[in-house]
């Protein structure tokens, strides 16, 4: 088994000026988009040894495994690279059916209508 | 009609220091992620305005109308901000089923397998 820490995979990724990518989480059987954050290399090599979504918090500046609190874990089924290695896409199994700290299944929870971004989607549980 | 430049929606958009968003572009009919951009606030102006993506090209440093070579517009279905409003998502119907300028249909063709990653979709059309 290679070591996901020494592999070339983490090169052929265009890390910010901040060793940093942003990170889309699209839920693997609804293909809705449920959240962006963002990995260092850490978070990354972490993601692949674990097999669940591991990011860089840059509020709090430091690694951050998503559902650590929560339990709103985030299981991969598969991750991707796009065409300027500058931006991840995961396909995960979102557990729990919420990705949002605001309790909802998403983050993208508010639609530009008439000029004002207006919610549209449900808190599925009050965040604790 | 309200002024899109001078409406509030654009105001509760958290712009990065270069006074840019991400923006995620989805397929409203597969759900499949076709891309990531980025726009400034011209370019979700014009975006609101003209019902089609139009991105800020960082590498070009310019308003980048998407398919205005290539023809592969993207038509508006929806806009959504996150809950951090520093992410958009496009709900789009994209003109010629191809996102890419590699000529696939999205930028995310390549998948993390055994530490590298491997091309997984087709060239649909070689890019001109």
């Amino acid at each position: 088994m290679s070591d996901p820490e020494t592999s070339s995979f983490l090169d052929a990724v265009q890390w910010t000026q901040e060793g940093l990518v942003p990170v889309i989480a699209q839920d693997a059987t609804s293909g809705r988009v449920l959240m962006m954050a963002w990995m260092n290399r850490e978070a990354l090599t972490l993601t692949v040894q674990e097999k669940r979504a591991v990011y860089w918090s840059r509020s709090r500046q430091k690694i951050w495994r998503k559902g650590e609190e929560s339990g709103h874990i985030q299981n991969i089924r598969e991750i991707r690279l796009d065409c300027d290695n500058d931006v991840l896409i995961l396909q995960i199994e979102q557990v729990g059916g919420i990705a949002c700290h605001t309790g909802r299944e998403s983050c993208f929870y508010r639609v530009l209508k008439e000029s004002t971004w207006q919610i549209v989607d449900p808190v599925l549980k009050e965040p604790g």
